[in-house]
């Protein structure tokens, strides 16, 4: 069975989104700088549908990240400012677990994105990735609400932070709500890279 | 002449230390934690006194910060709570420059620590910590408050946080004051270690 893991971007304060985000304002005010590094790596673009794009060490680690992920599991929140975001051709293109009170049909997208809507909580958003992922590894893919209900309930098992150099000063912090007795972690990896700083922790259970 | 450096551990969550800080409790409630992958290394328990200790590349890091400052800057706070826990061969052993509203005489201790107290703000206690510095660097020693201070006041030249892989949940957070308008970092290091992650900016003016 593979791995249940967290992979997301955060200000040098603590934040992974600025404030006011919402389907107009994806990551809130200013959280886009966030993942500036992103933006312009050959990986990141071509889920996009673009051409080109900057090759080297933090493209290999995208992919790799990508090439890893069997399905992922998101939260309703995350899904409602992607809905109007993605391209047609939706960049996850492999089952995604939308964790909703709101049933809805499964939405297929062309590329292989399948979003499914799942009632149940994460706790069946898991199972039904884990089942889907073949083997390969879950992503939980935001935002920081379910990112924290995964954590407090003790199921992640790799974290992986990818730290910008700068302050956001407000928004979304990724640890707020999260008891500092329920995660304990171990460094996996630290990885330099001039524009963020990629960290990678196991969580001790 | 040399330049102005803050050195300071951090929780991944964003604090610098404990809720409840004081001079019976100098890191507040679980600080010490942060700190806790130097205290076995040898660099940092000579400065204490104590014989022995970790060799290695985290030792060889702490060695040398201690070769490149020349004098350390500190806030009152940070002083109270050291005074009355730090050995008589106080481990800073250059010049110490205290800001504080109160006059004192300066406190000179054995092994080459000499603090003086100045009532002229920061500026002045930078001015005379330079002069005293002798070409070498000028280390904020801390605490938040002062670091903050600084940082507002767009004095400092670099910019390092040992992050330590555990999060406290409350505290003093390091940046809580800070403007995010007044501090763009530019990544100039990350090295991996196994207890914490040193990163290194440049305070881009």
């Amino acid at each position: 069975m593979g791995n249940l893991f967290v992979d997301v971007g955060m200000s040098l304060d603590g934040f992974i989104a600025g404030p006011n985000g919402g389907p107009r304002n994806p990551l809130g005010d200013g959280g886009m700088r966030i993942h500036e590094w992103l933006h312009p790596l050959a990986a990141f673009r071509s889920r996009l549908g673009m051409d080109g794009g900057d090759q080297g060490r933090d493209n290999e680690l995208v992919e790799s990240v990508f090439a890893r992920t069997g399905a992922y599991v998101m939260g309703r929140r995350m899904f409602d400012e992607g809905e109007v975001g993605w391209p047609e051709n939706a960049p996850f293109r492999v089952p995604v677990f939308v964790v909703t009170h709101k049933p809805r049909p499964p939405w297929v997208r062309p590329g292989g994105t399948i979003f499914t809507f799942v009632t149940g909580g994460i706790g069946s958003a898991l199972a039904q990735a884990r089942a889907a992922a073949g083997g390969h590894d879950v992503k939980i893919a935001g935002g920081a609400d379910t990112i924290q209900q995964f954590l407090k309930a003790g199921l992640v098992d790799e974290f992986r932070v990818d730290l910008a150099p700068l302050l956001l000063g407000r928004g979304v912090r990724l640890f707020d709500q999260v008891d500092p007795d329920d995660l304990a972690l171990e460094i996996l990896e630290a990885i330099e890279s001039p524009l963020t700083t990629h960290l990678r922790y196991r969580v001790v259970k």
